[in-house]
């Protein structure tokens, strides 16, 4: 009754390492669900030398994925390399050779999805990629599947767990920045080079995917506005708590009125009486508002080995359903469901500056009189409208904080109205841009 | 490109009108999505005369089931009559012909799932069923594929919209029950007869739909504990708050250390931060704790046209997607994926008495010196540890409110106690019995 299958993992890490010791100690209960083993018959690795804590036999060790493509009982590779020069040119050899991939990698779907789905349409190979996003929440087959037949109105998700333990110790512990970095590190939560998980290209990345899957086709990143939580202050919190809001590094996704389609990842205040708000520490959340379903969440724990290898599981059983299907019938696959669907409907992208928020600003400002004035006719002149100003005492020396919560205004609006505002001998640094929603 | 499949829709309220509108006007976004058009050529209806808010041409109605099956065409039925009889018959009839179904049937699921899914596998034929559970939110094709890797340590699921509605207005407008349900009933949110939502026995049904997901086996209705809202008053949703609980009616799922399966249904206070506290309103929610994913959570509307309609559609293009694969291939199925696996890794269930928890004990009782003392005796006897109690002024005449929070102890246990208890002259009513519980 339970057919076992060839597998190879290309790449062990900690996510590698999770699912082969899954499938070693805990894959009997797999097997009664699903009625499917699977056979790990050989892992890519780097470094054939290197001390790990989970030890497969080193027979099943190479550092060359194309040895992979030579046995032809590994009928499913998992794709766990990272990067986007190896894992591109395994992805792509592995569709062309028929064999299914279950991939993690969203740097690389981001950046060619496009190809990399269009190939796979060529080859009627479906491609699974659970793991690519929010760790272990289901959010790619919820929207492709479960969704399917809704118009998808916005998706608002924190989608980097190190950014939101950063911010949720912020917000809690009152810590700078600094600290809590050093408090996500020592915990492991940040890597060494945290630097793409906070500078906003994490979430960027994973946020197109899911704008993909929303709205059928693949958003370029070098389109979108990608602000990290670097230029977050303890004061940032302080005011925008005392406005009523969290802040968030918030990927911002949704169609606008013409159908074209925004794409957002910024720093941004939400109101602290939503549910997203309540998301901290390491926790993921994505927001899904679709036509069908009205408002949708899923929460869950976004990184880490058990909850990413709990993805890839999912995955693997999903193409052993594929392959399966494909032996009984004895020819071709179950064409269609490459588990990507291009289509037309939406199709352009917004530029990022023509999309319109509300903003949070602040500015270091010379503590004397006239400053505000100044400020908000600037902001005036370019016709944004101001929500409300705080200034508060000024905290040390001759320098003061202006906060200003402003109405609607395109980015590019606001870009520029700050870019003369800035040249204001009375504005001592670059203004501090985040977004405001209501989510 | 875009292939029309012939389906049948048994049953025509609201969400099977949903269902149609939406392909009617909606369909152009599904097709280019998933390749699928469907054709609706048959309505199983009970009144062919009823006026319509969506009017199909009379010529697709028809008030005999049977004829459904007599369309070769008809490749998938969707079975929204809802009951135990007509429904089971024609699930059973459909699957015996090969075509798969599409429910949103918790109470045939629940009481009949075992013999479904025993005949389902007989004939290869999978079953589709995401509306049965919370609406909108895709929590079976969750539990059932994204977390096919996971050993299930428990699920908590607010589970039925009406309950939490009236819950929800009595915690923030102090309504009590009576005028909570009314305000229900007016808004659409409670039928006609509200019965079968506020007494706990719809959130039975799906929460034994969720067990079964979870453990492999169905759990029998009659062996589990079901109590509903209707004992609970302005006075404990004070109580529980200033305890620092809300009251939800709560279905806890869970496998004990005996590898045994408690499934209990009953108001439950559980801790005012937690995320499930804050799901108000007509919203369900199902946190879901695996030991691969941890902590997950699902969120949405539970009920309703339009959210029940997204995952019948979702499900329809599963269907049609298996159906594409068996076409293609000429012959069988794409055999195993029934979308329910039956496995003895747990496999039975713990009686309702022996299940543990804490308990919220609320006593009517004379308002007289030496009360608390002997009911304090009667549940030490019974080796029932205090936590807190309460006994707050008297509000009126010459009885008082007498509220206890125990410690863990088996219903049964405590059912014992409070026999007893009632049975002293000192106490005026049946106590009432909450469980409390750490999500």
């Amino acid at each position: 009754m339970i057919k076992s299958i060839g597998i190879a993992l290309a790449g062990f890490g900690t996510v590698g390492a999770g699912v082969f010791d899954y499938l070693q100690h805990q894959s009997d209960l797999l097997a009664e669900r699903s009625g499917f083993r699977f056979d790990v018959r050989s892992i890519v690795v780097r470094d054939l030398k290197k001390n790990r804590d989970v030890a497969p036999p080193s027979s099943l060790f190479t550092t060359s994925w194309r040895d992979l493509l030579k046995d032809p009982e590994i009928k499913i590779i998992v794709e766990l390399l990272g990067g986007t020069t190896d894992a591109f040119d395994l992805i792509k050899a592995a569709i062309e050779s028929g064999r299914m991939v279950v991939t993690g990698n969203k740097a690389l779907l981001a950046e060619h999805g496009q190809e990399i789905f269009a190939l796979a349409k060529k080859h009627d190979v479906p491609i699974f990629y659970e793991a690519a996003v929010a760790g272990g929440i289901p959010i790619i087959q919820s929207l492709r599947d479960a969704f399917v037949g809704n118009r998808i109105e916005s998706i608002h998700g924190i989608l980097n767990g190190t950014s939101n333990y950063i911010l949720s110790r912020m917000q809690e512990a009152g810590l700078d920045y600094k600290a809590a970095l050093a408090e996500a590190a020592e915990l492991g939560y940040a890597e060494a080079d945290p630097t793409f998980d906070v500078n906003g290209g994490d979430a960027a990345h994973k946020a197109i995917i899911l704008a993909a899957l929303a709205y059928g086709f693949w958003v370029k990143l070098e389109a979108i506005r990608v602000d990290g939580i670097e230029a977050v202050t303890a004061a940032d919190i302080f005011f925008a708590r005392n406005l009523g809001y969290n802040i968030k590094l918030l990927a911002t996704i949704r169609s606008a009125a013409d159908d074209s389609i925004e794409v957002t990842v910024a720093p941004t205040l939400i109101s602290k009486n939503s549910v997203l708000a309540s998301v901290n520490g390491v926790f993921n959340a994505i927001a899904v508002k679709g036509d069908l379903v009205g408002d949708a969440l899923f929460y869950g724990r976004g990184a880490g080995r058990k909850p990413t290898a709990s993805s890839v599981i999912g995955d693997l059983v999903e193409a052993a359903f594929a392959l399966k299907s494909e032996k009984i019938h004895g020819n071709g696959r179950d064409k269609g469901k490459i588990n990507f669907s291009f289509h037309s409907l939406y199709g352009t992208s917004r530029a990022a500056a023509d999309i319109c928020s509300c903003y949070y600003l602040r500015l270091t400002v010379e503590d004397q009189p006239g400053v505000l004035g100044k400020i908000a006719t600037l902001l005036g002149d370019a016709e944004i409208g101001i929500a409300s100003a705080i200034q508060p005492e000024s905290l040390e020396g001759s320098e003061a904080s202006l906060v200003f919560m402003t109405h609607q205004a395109s980015y590019g609006m606001i870009s520029l109205a700050l870019e003369k505002i800035q040249k204001l001998s009375c504005v001592k640094s670059k203004p501090v841009v985040f977004n405001v929603e209501a989510v």
